[in-house]
């Protein structure tokens, strides 16, 4: 993807994505770390369940998620440590999500992240348990490891976010839009619920951890502000999955490509075009960059995310 | 089933039994007016989502796990509007773990209390968002309409119960023990797990809700006799429904019947024998009964209904 007249801009500057790689980097070895003490062992019975959650949790993903919610918390004044619940149990909401949508009964795709699908390992019966115990294992463990004074308000919008994502895949693998609803509307309401109301929380989540009064003025309206840039974020991350949908090989993006469109799928290039889609994606980095502008040198890892995002390839 | 030498017990005596029938009765109506207001209108978009999860919700269900929780609320004093979140929330786990299992990834059952599965009416795909989305709602619930002091402690009771249940379908529909475990302990296990933890965290919620002090030394420990009661209770259910998939007709029961054996499923009877599961229900049923003895008449709703769970027909 071109970088094309947004080269200029905050959202796609060089310095910054190299800096958001390295972010990514870090965040994802801290994050598979704390995983894997989080998760029951792979010998806990029955061990095919263990085995399969593991296996997919596990699968080399980029951790996109947990390094939103970690830099958000940093970009608010606290550390790794403070969002380190969030961002296991984001990726294990995001891990469960896949499980279930590459099932037969729904996308039916045999790859992900270059690897047989959960179900085409371990069968269609163990991939449903296996992701009902992920989601679950994720609301375990905020429920174990936050502060109770914030708990209940993360485990709110994780389970708001979850069920966003619920009635996103119906509207892409079923439909169901209102008639009058123009097909831009469409296709924006899917993925904000589909893709993005899970990044949105990520990041609000990860600032929420690190906010001592989250009730105080100042503090809302920080929050607020990375709500929007969380919001612009997530829907942006699903355009460019779109494009690159359009764009990449199979061999290079890990999974099964060309497949929205053969699927019917909306997207938002074949609703908007290639151009205004990348546009679009362009825009709402902006807008998440301004969102986060006055938050200080504290804030250069979300920051570095938002930048990466823009030039993300796989 | 013959009341046979345990007629003269606590747990089967037939005035007792039409007492708990008329409870049930009376908690259902009220559940099905609690879980029509507190779940989304059907007309809710995506329709058909919403559709499905009522049709899976208010498909007549006995509504047994809301009856023991608002009979336990009312056992230690409290009344059927503190406990109706948990019993809406029990209920919808139910429903959930039932649209899941019934899937033919799973049991593949066409027939479910008398009428076709979810799955069967709105396909696979509806069916395994329909019950990711009544889990979600379920916690929502509990978030949304209980009291602060309480809600993180009856989230976590609910995940873990439900967890359990995960962990109880994978033994039973793909097994997993361990190798040296014997067929009784298999049976035990995997009954406890798939059906008793739920319903004896609706006895444990039920209590819970109705205590002002849940960790007082004096409401600790009758939350404790509940929750031994509870789990009593909740194994005894599943050894009478073997016992029902055994001697019942697919017509009275509503459902297809004679499926365990079928299925190669370890049950009760297929292990200990038909006589010696009778007695073993009837045991756990005495035990529970023996448990809430001392609480006094307001805890007459919650002997009535174990005593019709002695002789439950369907």
């Amino acid at each position: 993807m071109s970088a094309g007249s947004g080269a200029a801009r905050t959202s796609t500057n060089p310095n910054q994505q190299a800096t958001g790689a390295t972010f990514v980097e870090r965040s994802r070895s801290y994050v598979d770390a704390k995983l894997e003490q989080i998760l029951p062992p792979e010998v806990t019975s029955p061990q095919t369940l263990h085995k399969a959650m593991r296996y997919s949790l596990f699968a080399g993903g980029k951790r996109l998620r947990p390094a939103l919610a970690l830099a958000a918390s940093e970009a608010v004044g606290g550390n790794f440590d403070d969002a380190a619940p969030v961002a296991c149990a984001v990726e294990m909401i995001h891990t469960y999500s896949l499980i279930h949508d590459d099932l037969p009964a729904m996308d039916d795709d045999d790859l992900r992240r270059g690897r047989p699908t959960c179900h085409k390992v371990y069968g269609d019966a163990m991939a449903i348990l296996a992701g009902d115990a992920l989601l679950l294992h994720a609301f375990r463990v905020l429920l174990g490891h936050t502060p109770a004074a914030i708990g209940p308000r993360l485990l709110t919008i994780l389970v708001d976010a979850t069920w966003a994502m619920v009635r996103g895949q119906v509207y892409d693998t079923l439909g169901g839009f209102e008639a009058s609803m123009p097909p831009a509307d469409r296709v924006r309401q899917t993925h904000e619920l589909k893709t993005g109301a899970l990044i949105r929380a990520s990041v609000v989540m990860g600032g929420l951890c690190a906010q001592p009064e989250p009730d105080s003025p100042d503090d809302a309206a920080v929050l607020a502000r990375l709500d929007r840039a969380g919001a612009c974020v997530g829907l942006a991350f699903q355009i460019v999955d779109d494009l690159l949908d359009v764009t990449q090989t199979t061999e290079s993006a890990g999974k099964r490509t060309g497949k929205d469109a053969q699927a019917g799928k909306l997207t938002y290039p074949g609703v908007l075009g290639l151009e205004a889609s990348r546009e679009q994606a362009r825009r709402l980095l902006d807008q998440a960059q301004a969102e986060i502008s006055d938050l200080g040198a504290q804030a250069e890892g979300l920051r570095s995310v938002f930048a990466l995002l823009h030039e993300r390839t796989r």
